[in-house]
């Protein structure tokens, strides 16, 4: 296939209108995973993870290759099949070997560049960098040369390659040196660590990621901080840097509202109601992650029951949430430590007819959109996140004007600050503070925020997330 | 008494020569530390710290008033008595109420603070900011009051005075406020936090801390990284910044010459000699400290034995540490911890006759001198450190061309970089390595680098740096 012109302009406009062209997407995770059914037959479903939320809905009907990792055996036997064909896109699963793919995901992917990047170790004991960890740094670079592998067979001349997140960090300077033709374009889903925590690892596989990303185009952020933290460790590390552009991913409203009206989420919806009743309603939803804070979620309401005995009976805290990279030992022991504290939490405060925290560890997302739709307050109070979609999705679709109360350490701060509440995700005393804040609102000051916060939500889409990956291409081509 | 006239030059070399004006120290540790003999009399002694051993030297005959907390019983009956004089200056020991004093040094000076520089906190889990660390704010902002009270009172007219440490960050902006005439410089011992490091903190004790620290009319750090951390801190959350200087402690060489040759410490040394025969010595002196990363260090020895078995029964590893902040449920943990990694590296490799690791936790001195004395290889590899002091001390008694090995978060580090052997403290592997490098090294590289050590780490004098605090001063003032 021939490459389309650049744009004239070079702008975001005529950029969404070149998606025709011939592009590569590459993610770790897939839009679709796969499974067996009872006679053997593959079945697809859409894959989960907010990488996946943002990205489907805007490559459906583009024409794009879409490379992701075959992750379950059924997933193998999709990608034995070859390319899929779904939804206006085709699907390649590339099948990686398993004891590779669990070094790549599990000991570097999962267990250190997101720590990193979202500040979560235990400096005086964790990471420990020892002859396994760079063995697995070994097995992270072989998975990223069979992505970039992948893309170079797939890849028709001069085509654009969006590769995504930090999962595929080497992938883009596998490209820059043996397909000079193609524009790669790279997009970090996470926060980025600053100088001090790219310290953290080893020098020589510092540079390496960094290299691997600015041997892209351009390297796209969800948020300004996090661009700027890139371009000062660029510069810090390698003395240069590239190309960056912020674009932060949208919820596609017509899908979480097509959710919202569904019979699943009105039978969740009575259920819920059934045990909320007349009562005031705290609501989170997110995976059982350290860096989402649930501890110190469950720490405010705690305090928010002790210092303002008025809240009690009178508030209960709906937490659904979803297990998470459950293989490694830091997720187990937070799980175990988040339900503890739910459990004396409640054993602390409830009475007949009234459980304080209500918690749900089940992944049932007409569930949460419920759960959504009925809350008072909306607590997202990350310690520091790339994005947060669900400040965006929750403010969407509920039905109260709910107050969100917004951590400044999340990328959607920089989008949502004007109508939500900031939280410093560390402060717990001021984050049961503005729990009480959010449930005494006047209703004219929800009404105004919540129409505030929606309005941002609803002002971006996902469209406008992959026009403005095309136009950071475009500008590279034309420049 | 009248103020000194400014030096002609506002450089370093005049300002030396004016030790003999008014001046002011303010340290939460004092120079002495009190205790009672059996006949109920008070005695004096050097007291403990970093800090104690880089300005006691400086300040000796200069006239100066030292004004610090009285910590202990004695201390406290030592300050009833009023001033000390003591070795050229006078000591006005502090009272401080108990409770405060506890709330402002384990909740927030060595509980916060200290983790929020040296970026130690565990962020999943902490801190955890409620109402309990806000009484200890309050305690803080209380004690430190209290010791601008103590200056008030003391401090002539026109009096320089210079405030030490994270535990005081809130005196210079009551010296301002109430003695205008004053000349404040701060120094920070300590690493100082990034940015992302303050976010921790609420909003307004950052701005609080900040604008303590900016009210001085100059602030001194151990390297130029920690001035560089401050000045964006500054930037980010003021707007504006103060000047800075860069001032790295110093070791009296005569005085731990003198520790050197005293029975005391020839005893110590015949003692390990005797364990240690004709093998090899690693050594390490530290507090038992989170930030000095003792459990990395245990691990890289561990990871040498295994990797490179030509070392094993060939090694020794006497590890002088001394146990600290022990009210701290942190620091427990940590020490028990590292005895529990110490002892199963023990069970592992020790042999009749050889026991891998010495471990010394009792505070000795002379003993920890004689270890210095007789290193082969010398382990500083601090996750983050403000200077490290033991880094040049080694080196300036050690007898046998012994290698440094010093991790790139220390302070030290932009001084001594050209003769240690660099490390990164998280890299346990490499620390392996390193090891390796420093026991297998020429006699010819041994001695190039012990000799340019020994000369960065003789190039200045505590007298060197009492004078760049007093230049900082003295270049304000002729401003």
């Amino acid at each position: 296939m021939p490459a389309p012109a650049p744009p004239a302009d070079g702008g975001y406009g005529v950029a969404v209108e070149r998606t025709e062209g011939p592009i590569i997407l590459v993610s770790n995770r897939g839009p679709l995973s796969f499974s067996l059914s009872a006679d053997g037959a593959l079945q697809s479903r859409r894959g989960g993870g907010g990488l996946v939320s943002a990205l489907g809905p805007a490559v459906a009907g583009t024409g794009a290759t879409w490379i992701a990792g075959a992750l379950s055996e059924a997933d193998r036997r999709a990608a034995a099949a070859g390319v899929v064909e779904a939804d206006g896109f085709r699907l390649r699963p590339l099948v990686v070997d398993a004891d590779a793919y669990r070094a790549y995901y599990d000991v570097i992917s999962s267990g250190a560049l997101w720590f990193v990047h979202h500040r979560l170790y235990d400096t005086p004991r964790r990471p420990r960098i020892d002859r396994h960890w760079r063995h697995a740094w070994d097995r992270y670079r072989q998975v990223n040369a069979a992505f970039a592998r992948s893309v170079i067979e797939e890849a028709a001349d001069q085509a654009i390659v969006l590769v995504q997140d930090y999962h595929l960090s080497l992938v883009g300077a596998e490209l820059a040196a043996k397909r000079p033709d193609l524009t790669t374009v790279h997009f970090h889903h996470t926060p980025f660590g600053g100088p001090d925590d790219l310290r953290i690892l080893p020098e020589e596989v510092t540079v390496e990621l960094l290299e691997g990303l600015t041997a892209s185009s351009a390297c796209g952020f969800q948020a300004p901080r996090w661009a700027a933290a890139f371009e000062s460790c660029c510069v810090e590390v390698l003395g240069r840097t590239c190309p960056t552009f912020v674009s932060p991913a949208a919820v596609e409203v017509s899908e979480i509202a097509g959710v919202a009206a569904s019979p699943a989420c009105a039978a969740a919806l009575v259920g819920l109601e059934q045990q909320v009743g007349d009562r005031r309603l705290i609501v989170r939803v997110d995976r059982i992650e350290l860096s989402k804070n649930l501890l110190r979620g469950f720490h405010a309401f705690d305090e928010l029951l002790l210092t303002r005995p008025e809240w009690r009976e009178r508030v209960v805290f709906a937490a659904c949430v979803y297990p998470s990279r459950e293989g490694l030992a830091e997720y187990l022991a937070y799980r175990q430590e988040t339900e503890g504290l739910i459990q004396r939490i409640n054993q602390t405060w409830a009475t007949p007819g009234w459980t304080p925290i209500l918690y749900d560890a089940t992944d049932d997302f007409p569930r949460s959109v419920a759960a959504l739709r009925r809350y008072d307050a909306l607590l997202v109070n990350p310690v520091r996140d790339g994005l947060n979609l669900v400040a965006k999705e929750g403010p969407l679709v509920n039905e109260r004007d709910g107050v969100l109360l917004l951590s400044r350490e999340s990328g959607a701060w920089a989008e949502l600050a004007a109508g939500a509440v900031g939280l410093n995700p560390f402060d717990v005393g001021a984050t049961a503070e503005a729990l009480h804040e959010a449930l005494t609102m006047s209703d004219g000051d929800r009404k105004a925020r919540a129409s505030e916060v929606r309005r941002r939500a609803a002002a971006r889409t996902p469209a406008d997330w992959l026009a403005d990956q095309l136009a950071a291409a475009a500008r590279v081509r034309s420049a």
